[in-house]
């Protein structure tokens, strides 16, 4: 009998309103070790969670980790890492991960990009050589890097950008949407560990785009529906636009996609938002928020965010945060973290990466539970009324 | 009855030639948990071993790990170390400390210092702002800090230095061991956990200079023992000057320093050096080499040296060293390493560290074994042959 090469699975455990608790059957976390959402997945865009070990960020709990095509196509490569069996055997990261499809980062990192409707041509940030992504192109590498979910190639419209700029930018999106798919359909079995999940491999998830325009996201969400992709990302968000605007794009767009199937915001977001967008019906979110802030002194707590760097904190003999059980908190003071930060050593990003990696992986599980008995609304008042006492914008993008 | 406030023990459980296996017991390192020497301290200058969480270092066996006075001093004081209850407390590290006296490196930190009879002033490395460092002050700092060893107040004469210069440094150097231990001896009940270890207190060592003149050292060796300190150290060492010179030096103290006392040499070595010493009869040895060179992406294994940025290793699936059981080598390929230290990711530094100090560690643990089975000289030839097929050198001083 030929393998059908089937994608993952997705089934709802718990509901609350339009929030729901589910696991995603992903080959490598599947049965007991399935991604258990709403899921915050930390980013690892060169292929590491940024100056955390595997090893610790296992005992995190996370289950599922970013890597980034546009990073790893330049550096060190895709033909590379298939050579290696792919990423995640070239990282050591048994679980599952997930790749975007460098159509963020073409967007972000590149001012001389240029969009046609083959794709996109543009130069590299780290030698200035020139590159072409096409849908079928980013297709083939993320085949190469092997996580168990990829992307459709997508165009990322700026911030901010008019009805007549959004419509033809997603029209350009759509059909690479549509390329995308064919091109992963010819090409699945291709993924460097098929042997290894007989039957399974990896899955293709749609991006809706449409700037900040529900008509353009209703119909973008539909037309993508009708080309039946097992996942949904919601893209385009994160790009600078004020944050009830993101808000009001993902509730507009989240009513036009299957209920059966997960859904996924890039890029956000602060506590407060993940909460939020969980309680809306978000299954999946990812951001460099955690990570970055923790390289730059910015610890997320039950009491707030505290900037580390303070001189309030040099003799403070608590843990960073006294309702956390993680390594950091166990085990070290603010005083400490704070001298760290102060003195620029490098254990300083380390410890505060794995506080806010373990506070982003424990409210996560919170929600989960919160879903399960209905106390959602009340964990959001909660960590809304934390963030309220804290301030300032960080950039959320890798 | 009065507490006597008794220093180190040690003791010594097997010998060859004039090589020795034995135990150091410490406040923070008695019984089963005792340092165990010939050993390899590695240097967590400012209060961490760079990049790596204590919980790591403490699982890759080290039972004692050095402070810097001068770094700590200045940032983030004394006092407010002393106030957390003092180094072990302040970076939580439960085992055994050492601290250096700042000697070194206000030697070696600042062009401007100015040696008199009184002690050295200098400017701050960090802000320019007017110090002055005296044998009492420095004894004051390390009681503050509270590591179970700190070392007498020393000028460490530079290379090349005349016979008189040499001459006139260590007559400063052996007053102000006088005036280290009178302070010392006065203030040793002040240490920040004398609570804790009733009757058990800091152990002061006296530092051997002479600078590359046998007949000085003798003398200063000599002059040092009649003091009768817990312990001795050779200074002066790894200041540029030839490494065939270091073994004369080390080679012509050494006999004329207590069989029955730990004798120390700093800011060694290589680890043919380190083993060679060993052999030699030293007992403790430290030095920035294994954790500094692992931020460079040289890479110490019983293969020799590698430097993992070489493209050679990009597509290596090996461990860095095949004969090493550390977490890094047990789960990364030299691919991994080689990728992460070409992108510059910070995890590249908390792996490599992990693996030069696994290295060091693991070398003085087969040297210690080989005391006692009596195939030192085996071992060292085998480290020897391995270092040949590598070269090139780097800074060893913090």
């Amino acid at each position: 009998m030929p393998l059908t090469y089937t994608p993952l699975t997705y089934t709802i455990d718990a509901e609350l309103g339009v929030a729901r608790r589910g696991r995603i059957d992903l080959p490598h976390a599947s049965g007991e070790a399935a991604v258990q959402t709403p899921v915050f997945m930390p980013v690892g865009t060169v292929g590491s969670v940024k100056a955390v070990p595997q090893e610790i960020v296992e005992t995190l709990g996370a289950r599922v980790i970013l890597g980034n095509t546009y990073h790893l196509y330049l550096r060190p490569g895709h033909e590379l890492v298939r050579r290696m069996g792919g990423l995640h055997k070239f990282i050591s990261w048994p679980r599952a991960m997930l790749t975007d499809s460098g159509g963020f980062q073409v967007f972000s990192l590149n001012e001389l990009r240029k969009v046609t409707d083959d794709g996109v041509h543009f130069r590299s940030h780290l030698d200035g050589s020139s590159h072409l992504f096409t849908p079928e192109r980013s297709i083939e590498i993320q085949i190469a890097l092997g996580a168990d979910i990829l992307m459709v190639f997508d165009e990322c419209t700026e911030y901010p950008a008019d009805y007549a700029r959004t419509r033809k930018s997603l029209d350009i999106t759509l059909a690479w949407a549509e390329r995308s798919k064919a091109y992963f359909e010819a090409h699945k079995h291709e993924v460097p560990w098929a042997a290894d999940f007989a039957g399974r491999t990896q899955s293709l998830f749609g991006i809706v785009q449409g700037g900040m325009y529900p008509d353009l996201r209703r119909e973008s969400a539909e037309r993508l529906v009708a080309m039946d992709f097992p996942g949904y990302a919601i893209g385009g968000l994160s790009v600078s636009e004020p944050r009830h605007l993101t808000r009001e794009v993902i509730e507009a767009t989240l009513p036009h996609l299957p209920k059966d199937k997960p859904r996924y915001v890039m890029g956000v977001g602060y506590p407060e938002e993940i909460v939020e967008y969980a309680m809306m019906g978000v299954d999946m979110m990812d951001c460099v928020l955690p990570t970055r802030a923790a390289r730059h002194g910015l610890l997320f707590t039950s009491e707030g965010r505290l900037n580390i760097k303070n001189r309030r904190f040099a003799e403070d003999q608590g843990p960073a945060d006294p309702e956390c059980t993680c390594m950091v908190c166990r085990r070290y003071t603010r005083a400490y973290l704070r001298h760290l930060a102060a003195s620029q050593e490098p254990l300083s990003m380390v410890l505060n990466t794995i506080h806010n990696l373990a506070y982003y992986l424990d409210l996560m599980q919170s929600v989960r539970q919160a879903i399960a008995i209905g106390t959602l609304p009340s964990l959001l008042a909660r960590v809304r009324a934390v963030a309220r006492a804290s301030a300032g914008p960080i950039a959320t993008h890798s």
